[in-house]
């Protein structure tokens, strides 16, 4: 009995009382971390010790209450903070404190391929942690793009490894800057929903180390990252979260990671595995013949009462034990008890600002022919606006990542809150994806779709459509179930709803039709010789609405590119060519390294819109391309310099983007990689130099037989782009 | 709408992003806080201050999330930390993570007449609110006990002011210290619970100043207490949460106080009031026409929209208004924004030491007749444990003070593990006081109600008790309604349940009777000549049963004595005297300045146990009462000295009391009040030497005329007792 064991301590604790007055190590803030940590750690009990390596409830696990060490609080996601739910519920706690800014989704991030960017939202997602007292962030979610299937690509950074690793570093750095940890997930090999807690992933090792763990061997040895999430799948039959081969193997001894190794809510499924191959926290895990929710749910986690039995007959070790809680009280100590963090901040306007500045750059324009934008609303008085995702609220669904958000812009409000009297907005939903949604921006009294079948509300947007100067049609997918939503991959690349059919109509009653694509992943666009202008418009948080109007209206002009290639049909995509997604108990990575862009250029297959693709307003000019040297030995760098011009009529910014072709190598490899951007901002007439230094890691390969990254000699070439379908200027150099 | 409030925000932040990166005073620790809060004050706008004086839940109010101010979250109650409730409702939210260590209730620490425990009690309290991320406790109640009848007596210090104020000091020090504000409470004249958001107290200005503010002004001006909290009941016809008598007057311009004052749960009535007369936060409120709980409920406050729209009228100015978000600021710089404050502890062993030494020091030994106690279990083999306090759980109920202990031992559960084997124990509920209650210590198996008759209980008990060889009679009240509870006053001053009956009867069967009284009040006890043994046990916390066996067993040498006066009858008391309690709709204090032993003594009423009371199981010898002088000037100071020895067989600690009397006064005073204590522990003839220092201020009384203190020249005598009815030496001396 509890009073029973205090008693002993009683005992021990007057004797102790007095001497307890000096500041012991652990607390003196003078001391170097380790040693605080090996001083907790050895006045820390067995009990402690096992109460702090598994969850205490929902989001949250014990810290040491008998010596003042903090509780963990963990928060989804990575767009925002998560509300409050119920001690040991999913269901939302009820607080009136908690509605958050909502930040843009990541791809949208990565489409803005801007670090800074990249670091003002890590900076502002981990003050708003900070401020409700989240220690840790679950996110970024760095996983690589490999099919557009996968429902869950939203929340990730594209299909280029080399662009995912450079910015998630300062997202990471920008939320740690916080005194709030972020914890990159899912480590690793978690490219799909279909069974995502039984497939067991076959890769070779080239394509993991050269396309998989990169951005997270960046988070880990850029940007110091203090967690990392295991993934729920397996890999060489055992699942992320005690993985040895990823945790250990790699995470520890060949990247050094010094921080906590966190499971996937749901993701622990053995005893021992979790002991010995390298977890450090477990949560969220259901326990078969447990009533969800009993109060002992905790005591029976796999690393709760199962393990302390094991330790307490002698059949494991404390070594691993105490190599968890060095993690866990070095991840504390950089969040928690670090006196110097500052407060953070919550739901407010610069917040708004950040997110909406993320979300006005991270909008891609994928066509524009005649220049029908940005929209004159001088000339188009009556607007027509046509689609359900013009007025559905995207901060809630698709999973983790749902959020409370303070407030959300839907596109239709934001377009009538920036045309206002100028022009006239109609609006019709034309079809119904999600009849249980929330929504925004809607005239009040408007019948969107009671008592209306599919064909009348076809119908009224046609006639709508018709009547109006131009079309905007705001559509795509919308975090349902299957549909851009954690937990389920999309079943096909078509748009759903019977979206297509309607924008194939909707052209061919007005020509001048501006197709919106509302998503986190690509879709087929079968109309699209129909329709002359297109936006991919993501998953953009609070801003939503005001950003993409800003966008359509010109008052921004757009400067995002594509993170991942879309396809013309599912087939062009290598692991579908492959039929190697979803799989069943085991998925085969058959294309290995030939992801993404990598295989369409490998297979000369055109896609319907390339990897780094996206237009502007105005024009950019690229010249003088330039290298510093010729040749280059294994120590040394090379630099390229080009001359990057504004040549059209309004200031943008161009993402020019560095490509490196090995000419030869032992081993295949993509016709090229990224190896370097820089978004440049330009006035217009304006033009800057554009340099790039890269040195042998640019160059490299892994060899799988010699488990090494290797850079071999012989000739290269540097290649510009404005996308990776279109080459500015190359150069030769070679390698010694 | 509240986008649009942000559009206009964001326009003004997108040029200041930049401008901020200097650090602002506000956030400079370096600077000096009221530098600081005047920075916070200059940039903070109407809505956000509006939104600061007044809670957001039932526990918490904002801070100013903009700018990184923590919220602040306030917690029940004096004898521990309260678990966490619902965001909007009483109930519990069932964490798992918020069991504490329930400390005694403050009569049992005023009963120690330890300072030192006082300061471990305030230091422990404030480490479990500090590691819960609380930053105000909601305590201590420092109520003069005016009425055995008030239902909450128990959580308050006692009969007298200045002992309660020399108790609190400690208290609110030792909470401070951990960085958490101690907010005392009821201010103030909050001494019955009948009528309690109604009554309208009146009282003359010498009794206000003599015998009711004395503790408070102790707090505010010796201990620099944080935070104080309003009162329910009227004093002058205004609520004491907006009393500008009260809250003004006194608290601000007499006694200087900076810190916030915090309205009662629901004590707020009237906006314009907490406007002007010195309220600064408003707390539980419930507002007519809303239903309970309705997501703008709060927004209802009085200082909520009330407050803006009077604002923005015009009605009413800022004045006000900055002054109370100073008062909240310099509150939450000194608690949430500190630093350097330690990180706390929570359920501890080292605080479940406290709790128990706290109990042990607090109980008091009133009868002991033919040595009794300590119970010699060599000698009493088989002991009758009778009573339904033996077993029931006391950190439940009660009110606000209610807590979710860690564990708690019961006395028959203490009992059983202190005597183990040695003896046997047979129980017997007795009486069924409280059916719903929880349980501790009882055997398994034991029939203790279902079925049966109170008289069948009670025939029970006289036949154990007849079988033992001693009897333990654990009784007294028990939190119900009525019997020791918040929101409703005791209706008489009898043991309730027929348990006087049942001791007389258990007296007649057994002359080896102990009565052991848990009750945060005086009782009657008609059959006191029968009962040989009688212990006063109050509410005594997590190690209730334990720190009580510790005492009957004689592990402890009990050296507790009464802070209250325990009246024959009702009628003895001053304020039944004179039937003024609990009055009605007002409620006149017509006993004035002569509550407690100084009415006892003025109308030589004898009580049933005195003020200062207490028995040890040692004895002491008092010898050598001496005075440095004779005659002191107003600025000069008198120091008594004498001797105090243990001429017993046990360590043990005795309360030396100086009381001083004026001879001859100008107004009616007192035969004598408590000017000095000091808890002196001797080992067997060990002896000590005592003194107590006192200047003009011991010798003032209230000059309501003048409104002012006053020292009269002329004769007085200092009176040293072991306790208010038992004078061991007295000295002469005088003030020119």
């Amino acid at each position: 009995m509890l009073h029973k064991l205090f008693t002993a301590f009683i005992m021990l604790s007057v004797l102790n009382i007095s001497a307890q007055k000096t500041l012991p190590i652990y607390l003196d803030d003078t001391k170097p971390t380790e040693q605080r940590i090996e001083d907790a750690l050895s006045k820390m009990t067995l009990e402690e010790k096992i109460a702090m390596v598994h969850a205490q409830s929902k989001f949250s696990s014990p810290g040491v209450p008998r010596l003042g060490i903090p509780e963990n609080w963990m928060t989804d996601g990575p767009h925002g903070i998560r509300p409050e739910v119920k001690w040991d519920e999913w269901q939302q706690a009820e607080w009136t404190n908690d509605s958050c800014i909502a930040f843009p989704a990541l791809t949208a991030l990565s489409a803005t391929w801007n670090k800074n960017m990249s670091l003002l939202y890590g900076k502002s997602l981990g003050e708003e942690a900070r401020y409700r007292n989240k220690n840790v962030i679950l996110g970024p979610g760095i996983n690589i793009y490999r099919s557009p299937l996968n429902g869950r690509n939203f929340e990730y950074m594209g299909e280029d490894p080399f662009l995912a690793g450079e910015m998630v570093v300062p997202y990471i750095e920008g939320v740690q800057s916080n005194g709030v940890a972020a914890c990159v997930k899912h480590f690793a090999l978690n490219n799909q929903e279909t069974n995502r807690h039984g497939v067991n992933v076959i890769v070779d090792d080239r394509a993991l180390y050269e396309i998989y763990l990169p951005a997270f061997k960046a988070a880990v040895q850029k940007a110091n990252v203090w967690a990392v999430m295991g993934s729920y799948n397996k890999y060489k039959g055992l699942q992320g979260c005690h993985n040895s081969f990823l945790l250990q193997d790699i995470l520890r001894k060949e990247w050094s990671f010094d921080g906590a190794v966190v499971a996937d809510w749901g993701g622990v499924h053995n005893t021992k595995e979790s002991i010995y191959n390298g977890l450090d926290m477990e949560f969220g895990t259901w326990t078969d013949g447990l009533t969800w929710g009993a109060s002992n749910a905790y005591d029976n986690y796999y690393m709760a009462k199962p393990y302390l039995d094991l330790i307490k007959s002698g059949e494991v070790g404390t070594k691993e034990l105490d190599e968890k809680i060095r993690n866990i009280l070095r991840l504390i100590f950089r969040t928690n008890m670090d006196r110097n963090r500052p407060w953070g901040s919550f739901g407010t306007a610069e917040h708004a600002v950040a997110a909406r500045n993320i979300a006005e750059e991270g909008i891609v324009l994928l066509k524009n022919k005649e220049a029908l934008l940005p929209l004159d609303i001088k000339k188009y008085k009556k607007i027509a606006v046509i689609g359900e995702n013009a007025i559905k609220m995207m901060t809630v669904g698709g999973g983790s990542s749902s959020l409370k958000a303070r407030y959300e812009i839907s596109p239709l409000q934001g377009l009538q809150e920036r045309i206002g009297a100028e022009a006239e907005i109609i609006y019709a939903r034309g079809y119904v994806g999600d009849a249980s949604g929330n929504y925004n921006g809607v005239v009040s009294g408007q019948n969107l779709t009671e008592n209306r079948s599919a064909e009348e509300l076809k119908n009224e947007a046609l006639k709508i459509a018709k009547d109006a100067d131009v079309v905007l049609f705001i559509g795509g997918l919308n975090k349902s179930d299957f549909q851009d939503s954690e937990g389920n991959d999309r079943k096909e690349l078509e748009l759903p709803y019977g979206q297509n059919e309607l924008i194939s109509e909707l052209a061919k009653v007005n020509k001048n039709l501006v197709y919106v694509n509302i998503s986190g992943n690509a879709v087929a666009m079968p109309w699209e010789k129909e329709v002359p202008a297109i936006v991919q418009g993501w998953f953009l948080g609070s801003e939503s609405g005001s950003a993409l109007a800003a966008v359509l209206l010109g008052d921004v002009n757009p400067s995002g590119k594509l993170t991942f290639t879309f396809p013309v049909a599912l087939k062009d995509n290598a692991a579908h060519a492959y039929k190697a997604f979803p799989g069943g108990d085991e998925v085969t990575y058959k294309e290995s390294i030939f992801v993404g862009y990598r295989w369409h250029e490998k297979e000369k297959i055109k896609p319907l819109f390339p990897f780094g693709y996206g237009l502007s307003y105005t024009s950019f000019q690229y010249s003088d391309l330039k290298a510093d040297k010729t040749k280059i030995t294994p120590n040394d760098k090379i630099t390229f310099s080009l001359t990057i011009k504004n040549t059209g009529k309004r200031d943008g910014a161009e993402i020019v983007q560095l490509y490196i072709s090995d000419v030869k190598s032992s081993l295949p490899r993509p016709i090229k990689e990224l190896k370097g951007f820089d978004k440049v901002f330009l006035k217009v007439g304006e033009e800057k130099t554009v340099t790039f230094t890269i040195d042998k890691e640019a160059l490299s390969f892994f060899n799988d037989k010699e488990h090494q990254w290797i850079a071999e000699p012989g000739d290269f070439q540097a290649l510009i782009g404005a996308s990776s379908a279109d080459i500015k200027a190359k150069i030769n150099f070679s390698l010694k």
